[in-house]
């Protein structure tokens, strides 16, 4: 997940789960409107851990808002700065991720979609939460000691000289909080491994709050229980964009042939039998896991299924699912993807809808500081 | 100097020092234009160190350049938020900073004033800096060490706690380099204590040169040698907003009567006659100092107009210096400062020519890095 740390996938259960016990209830008048912000960084073709993790979640919330909840999307590509990247690459996966956005189903009249780096105000902010967030703070989180080594390609952090670390791999959660409160954000869906980072956007709200004044509501982590999905090809680590084997990944892009040689040279075991045991069995059970959210069933259910089938039936119909589940999201992917000037209109946009929220903020935060 | 520390008071002499060895050339076809970029914190009133220092350097700056010569003159206001501020005494302070730049000369139609935090382009490259800036270079420099024991009411480092300082004191040089290089600046006068975050900020754009392509011209630290002004009720530290004692220091808005006043009460010694020697003689030598910077001569030339003199007629002649110094000034920064909507008339101006330049150099930084 070399581009995607800022929002790591959630699996289809944590998204069932969010769904179905925050957003599934029934109409409610002393409800107060909920501002749900989550963003994904630029990540090149979305493949399958994405899609069933953060992207198809962000669907579930936009099709089960009420009208009075504001649901945000961005794009974060200041956050892609953090670890050295291929310019041109970039600047494609930018463009690209919109497209995916709207591919899988997001619609921009719902939902506001727009690019982080578009919008001056995220930076504007943060450098207001540098100046109230201790680097104690900062150095207790434990991402960015993990994101060095992978920056490193070391093998683990103790390997790391901190002081090559590069300061935005260490502010960043700062970017974060900025990214969140500007919105005045009431939620932020995200998996487990950000959840620290949560916290400290509500102790830098908090902290503005009780320095100038009452500003920024605490926006709360929503767990989203994340069932991972894992690479084909070494169901030990997480299906990753930036694993050198293309057959370790399914991506938005695949075509059906390409799905179905994949999934059927996936890692398995030579265990006769199919059962759901991820600690001794994390092949099979990874498409277990796979089949089980395209199907919205849970995994060890989906087990029962195949008690007397082998492999091959598993694998057969894992590959059914995922080709039904992207056929889609894939075909819309490829017409939009050349479809720049509609893409450059989206992005217009979102930002100037993100920018009368975030600018409103700033007005006050400005207000506050004493920069008026 | 609480709300100074980017922009020291630089010495008349430092001032003259610069203007001649750099400025005052014959023309010379061949000599290239130059980009000359200083800022400086809202102070509130300046007084007569910070007028002695930077602000008489910037006007003889503008009085020296040539047609081509492109003067930047920056209210850092975001740089003010590193220490704690009464948000409304900054509010007000950082109104008239624009009024006192205007009052001691500077020409908006020939220099661009503006405030940094009016144009979004700052934080945003200080972003993309923070990016290729490894944490061990900001630990190595001293300035964020010394400061964060002022915050801390600490009387030297050793005392303070590290994880107490605040990102923004951290990183604020990574800030100075985005606001130098976002103009491309060639020249940056500034005292001797900024001269390690010119390196810094030299250091950041030829990395940024190396890893993206060749955009910034390496900004030249230009030596003012300071003869710094210094409190006249404790004539070894520097004269400082920040003191509690109001006699210590000459704001630009003292009343002629004020003036003499608080020049009659300065500290001196009781020493017959009147020599120039810090060390020994740090009151009178200040005295001296201040004389030398109203009339252009050096402190020890003074003095030997002094030699069969006494501290009465020393102080007679500063307080006529002073008062004839700071008379234009002041009458103008008491007219100006009430002139709300001319002020703002004039903020927004600078800050749009100073968007055009910084826009033109966002743009090549976005397509450079890959965020277009």
């Amino acid at each position: 997940m070399l581009l995607n740390s800022f929002r790591r996938a959630s699996s289809a259960w944590g998204a069932r789960g969010f769904s179905s016990t925050c957003l599934r209830r029934g109409p409610d008048i002393s409800r107060k409107s909920r501002v749900i912000f989550s963003g994904i960084q630029p990540t090149g073709t979305p493949h399958l851990g994405n899609f069933l993790g953060a992207l198809q979640n962000w669907v579930r919330l936009q099709e089960d808002s009420q009208p009075e909840d504001v649901l945000i999307y961005s794009i974060v590509g200041w956050h892609s700065l953090t670890l050295p990247q291929n310019p041109h690459a970039l600047a494609v996966a930018r463009r690209e991720m919109l497209a995916a956005l709207l591919a899988i189903g997001l619609d921009p009249k719902r939902v506001i979609i727009f690019h982080q780096d578009d919008n001056p105000h995220h930076t504007d902010l943060s450098w207001v939460f540098n100046c109230i967030t201790p680097v104690g703070k900062l150095r207790r989180m434990t991402t960015w000691k993990a994101r060095l080594a992978t920056s490193r390609n070391a093998k683990d952090e103790s390997e790391v000289d901190e002081s090559m670390l590069n300061t935005g791999l260490f502010t960043y959660p700062v970017l974060q909080a900025a990214d969140i409160l500007l919105y005045k954000a009431t939620h932020v869906p995200v998996g487990e491994d950000q959840k620290q980072h949560i916290e400290l956007a509500r102790d830098i709200g908090d902290n503005f709050n009780r320095t100038f004044r009452d500003l920024f509501p605490l926006p709360a982590y929503i767990a989203t229980p994340t069932r991972r999905v894992l690479s084909l090809k070494d169901p030990t680590s997480k299906m990753s964009k930036s694993s050198p084997d293309i057959s370790s990944r399914i991506l938005l892009t695949d075509s059906e042939k390409e799905i179905r040689t994949k999934i059927r040279s996936a890692v398995t075991d030579s265990i006769t039998g199919v059962t759901y045991d991820p600690a001794t069995r994390p092949g099979t059970s990874n498409l277990l896991s796979i089949l089980g959210a395209c199907t919205n069933e849970e995994p060890a259910v989906v087990a029962k299924r195949f008690e007397s089938k082998g492999h091959g039936d598993l694998k057969a119909d894992v590959a059914d699912a995922v080709v039904a589940l992207l056929e889609r999201p894939r075909t819309e992917f490829e017409r939009l993807r050349g479809e720049e000037a509609y893409i450059t209109r989206i992005a217009k946009e979102g930002v100037e809808k993100a920018m009368v929220r975030s600018g409103a903020t700033m007005r006050e935060v400005r207000h506050s500081v004493g920069l008026r």
